[in-house]
């Protein structure tokens, strides 16, 4: 049972974070067969935790969990934090493979989701 | 002559600033003929500001300026800060266009480029 977790850095506004929800929906509606399971995570400031979200996820039967950062910027939340968070749920669950993508920001898609967005842009 | 100014929050981290320019410059490669002048700017924490962008884009004569804020969520930098700097150089530069795109976070096909960096996803 596959298992994605987009994981965000929490925000003091709610509506920041029923941001991520929303599109953590669109993310479900659009991942068909791929994955069994689509859920949220942050890393503060907000529930789930980013180690609540794994539990979750191995509570429900996830043999595999892919955790991608959604961050623009590869900081120290990306570089240290994350991977820590991981590292520390791999030891409690080793039956189950977790994997981490590179964050957001490196998508090499996104320079045209960018123009996507810009009226009258060539794409 | 027409110029698209990406504009991020800015970071006391240089990687983090440096990883908005490199984007810039992947938008610039994949804009073709869409704009004559592609730069960013930054709300704070790095050069240029948003002003100072905008300004730079006028003196190199730009008749249309579209600022896209590179930002996850709607929060006050996006629904406050940022139009009120536009607003600010639309009484400068009356003969400039200046338009401000959606914040990043609400891209229609962020979902698929969030599934395109999943290894295994059918997307």
């Amino acid at each position: 049972m596959r298992s994605l977790l987009l994981v965000a850095h929490g925000s003091r506004r709610r509506e920041s974070n029923e941001e991520v929800r929303r599109l953590t929906l669109g993310i479900e509606e659009r991942a068909g067969e791929s994955f069994d399971l689509v859920n949220c995570a942050f890393l503060e400031l907000a529930q789930p935790t980013i180690g609540e979200g794994i539990d979750a996820a191995v509570a429900k039967g996830a043999s595999e969990i892919i955790v991608l950062p959604y961050f623009l910027a590869a900081g120290t939340h990306v570089v240290n934090d994350i991977p820590e968070i991981v590292e520390g749920r791999r030891r409690m669950y080793p039956a189950v493979r977790i994997q981490v993508t590179p964050h957001m920001g490196a998508a090499p898609a996104l320079p045209d989701l960018l123009l996507g967005m810009v009226p009258g842009a060539d794409r």
